[in-house]
């Protein structure tokens, strides 16, 4: 049994009930909390050490990666971010300096982004660090996205440039709060996601698995310098593409919007947004599936996002 | 540094805000949402395979555990549990049914308590099982008991027995939701708390903690029929009082009330929940200490919770 069967598996074991919004299969849960014009999002994510960072790794950006992977859920939402819970799972020769400094990052990117760390516990775990941080936002209700909404001709975007994360991006990006706020005061997606596990893996859920289809056009695909470095490194690295479709934690924002709207988001993007590229690489079809357009012909992309010829 | 030592220097690193009415130190943090009635309870806790259960654990006990911990700090804060999300952390080689087996018992639990399980996720984990618990409740607002509202002169009381949890109760306990609801409806304590680390270490909390102390009646104390058995067990075993005072994972209600409705207390107590003790087990006192008071005299009890002559 794999993870997906797994996760498959316990959904049919929990309970649900009417103040429940949205569970499992969005970026964050959504509760009605009472409120008339807020919804609450509630969201966890856990990072392991030698999986998802090093024993080497400087802490405070251990500290920065735990909090922002929270907040681009968050984000994907269209919410924002309010409190937060940090459990650490720690060996018992921890160094304190260390645990400082993995709370120092945590503080910092959480006060940027006025997160209020409200507590936590600390456990023991002996071979290894781990850190679980449960965060906590609120959405306006009309402003929520969810990745159910997407419709066939919608416009595909994304935002900055995509693989090579594992360089450090994954260490250090800041997470799109401002921009996914703009986008819903401004221009509502219809669907929206963060990229964490590759553009080519998290397209599927705002389109194959709501019965439709996207095609990709490879030009347009905005691929990260470091995807392009790691390509040309040696001859069997990934090509820069390939990188850009399947590499995991871009934490960028994917979306989809109505098409007639995409030529004057891209211009007030642009006035807003100066130094971060916003990119329109395809649009939804109606037949469930995902195509890739280049310079050679129209290909497949399989759910594990490796291109074969069609 | 010991735990407490890096709890307090974290302490100092986290922001706050005005949307936090209690953060660290409490049972839960109790967070202010734009409702007028009502404030959000939001809690997390870990447990972790070789320390809180072992790998021979009934699954479904472990499922169980995880999620009554977190149920005793919402009851504790007089709230009602709503939602909850589940990170799991798990070995490559991890036992589908085993883990099938776990949310099985928090499904079973969850359902009992109205909580939904809302999402989480799944991560590796490579030595062992880890499972954070992130719970969300509401409390009324003037039903919110704080640990920070204990008076000079309030009586002490403590529900169940006490001591010896180690033997099964630790897996199999009932948090005590519906006695606090209880409570807090009819006798409003002043301060309560949930007893996780032992009757002295958590009764420090809402009176040495607060400029106060206690005077306990050690005839008075509950001791559990597993404490007594353990303590004749063997020679170096904890006398049965000392394990009531200083065994953890009990997770009975302790809180202080007006001495004046202690005896309407009792009484409509036995009528209410017949199948379980409530007991008076000593006063607070305004001078800073806590003793314990036994037919040999009176001793001391430190911040460990041994006993010794004073």
């Amino acid at each position: 049994m794999n993870e997906l069967e797994l996760i498959d598996k316990i959904k049919k074991l929990l309970p649900q009930n009417e103040s429940v919004i949205a569970g499992i299969g969005e970026d964050c849960a959504v509760i009605d909390f009472k409120n008339s014009d807020y919804w609450l999002l509630f969201k966890t994510d856990a990072i392991v050490e030698g999986i998802h960072f090093t024993s080497g790794t400087e802490p405070e950006k251990v500290g920065h990666k735990a909090i922002v992977r929270c907040l681009s859920d968050i984000a994907a939402m269209g919410g924002k971010p309010t409190s937060a819970l940090i459990t650490i799972g720690l060996p018992k020769d921890f160094s304190p300096e260390y645990v400082e400094g993995i709370y120092n990052g945590m503080s910092k990117v959480a006060n940027r982004y006025s997160v209020v760390i409200v507590g936590g516990e600390t456990t023991t775990n002996p071979e290894r660090i781990l850190i679980s941080v449960a965060m906590l936002g609120i959405v306006e209700k009309d402003k929520c996205v969810f990745r159910s909404g997407t419709k066939p001709g919608d416009a595909i975007f994304v935002t900055g440039e995509l693989g090579g994360s594992i360089e450090g991006k994954h260490l250090e990006f800041e997470p799109r709060i401002k921009e996914a706020q703009w986008l819903v005061n401004n221009f509502k997606p219809s669907a929206m996601i963060d990229l964490s596990d590759g553009l080519a893996s998290d397209l599927r859920h705002i389109t194959i698995e709501q019965g439709l289809g996207a095609e990709l056009l490879a030009s347009a695909i905005p691929i990260s310098d470091s995807a392009k470095r790691r390509s040309r490194s040696n001859s069997s690295s990934k090509p820069a593409l390939t990188a850009a479709l399947t590499d995991g934690e871009d934490f960028e924002l994917l979306f989809t919007i109505n098409p007639k709207v995409a030529v004057d988001l891209l211009d007030k993007w642009k006035k807003t947004f100066p130094d971060l590229k916003l990119s329109c690489i395809g649009k939804v079809m109606d037949v469930v599936g995902f195509k890739i357009r280049t310079k050679n012909g129209i290909f497949d992309v399989t759910e594990y996002g490796y291109i074969h010829f069609a």
